[in-house]
């Protein structure tokens, strides 16, 4: 990695199109000598300021949606499928993710993943605490630890931070990148997300 | 042009990305041997169906969209102002466009374009009926013969028929393109049309 400042990565693990960023977001820094920041936020806190609904509950654009995604992963030739419930709120896994972040980004980020993969490739249930935290042991981190960390009230106040800075940073949707202070949001932005790192904007 | 469907292209006047969309559309289906079919709607109608509201009056989302907007424009080398009404509805103007659309679908759509640099280029009123026929004028189509059309009980039906169809076959923004059936919504999903065009889908 150069000195460049890493990039910010802000998703929803509820957020389809934010799996099928996480799927390219570290290839795309790395060719630029970028780091990423992992930040899980709720969408569902997010929406109570901005106003907006879930995706999939608006009327002609959540039929439109469910075809995007599915021609999406056709696309980038990644499995995909709704969960069963969904959209869903993942407190427990966004949680774990900032307290692993805190000791190792890299693991923050493959644990993102994977949440994701389970959700979105599997269309398990990543809400429960146990299911986030069974995931984070499929990595080899301690399952009681990370259900430890989930009711820690200093990592349920590192996600409410978490959440509270994303807005203060403009951030509305999943996923939503910010690179040097230049926001882009949605899976359809990175190429150009590329193209700014690539020419160091425009 | 070869015997290949046209492509349907939908977009209000009120929508910038719209205005983006329209630089690009003609060119890019005329690389496919594909025609274009402008339809002018207004999402103020539709909007009512989806429960949408205005891109810029959301939180956070609306500043973003004012800076992303200035953004594509320099992208794409195109003037770019923001009305100082906006958004707007722009009746008479696709009234007049659907009228020339009967008569001579290219000047329709040069029509279009004329109205959309007015707006967004010069950052003038095109919603008075007198400023969409002196557009039309500007080509060389009759002023009085425009404002009738615009007052004209079977232009106004068209009108109402063509966002009914237009929601009927799932548009709920601005700019939307359909190709043999297959949606896309979005400035940014130009791409993505071409790259199906070129393919065939996937």
């Amino acid at each position: 990695m150069s000195d460049a400042p890493p990039i910010d990565f802000y998703f929803d693990f509820s957020s389809p199109y934010g799996y099928f960023a996480a799927q390219r977001i570290d290839d795309l820094a790395r060719l630029y000598g970028r780091a990423v920041i992992w930040h899980p936020i709720l969408l569902g806190v997010v929406f109570k300021t901005t106003g907006q609904v879930p995706l999939l509950g608006v009327p002609l654009k959540g039929d439109y949606a469910r075809r995007d995604l599915a021609r999406v992963a056709r696309l980038m030739g990644v499995p995909f499928i709704t969960p069963a419930t969904f959209p869903f709120g993942a407190v427990a896994a966004s949680r774990i993710t900032l307290w692993l972040r805190g000791r190792d980004p890299a693991l923050a980020a493959r644990y993102a993943r994977a949440v994701y993969a389970r959700a979105f490739a599997e269309g398990g249930d990543v809400v429960p605490a146990v299911a986030a935290a069974e995931i984070a042991g499929s990595l080899g981190v301690g399952r009681e630890e990370a259900l430890a960390a989930n009711n820690d009230p200093a990592v349920k106040d590192l996600l409410r931070q978490e959440n509270e800075a994303a807005m203060a940073a403009g951030v509305f949707g999943s996923p939503f990148v910010i690179v040097d202070g230049e926001p882009f949001w949605g899976w359809d932005r990175l190429d150009m997300v590329e193209r700014w790192l690539s020419s160091g904007g425009w």
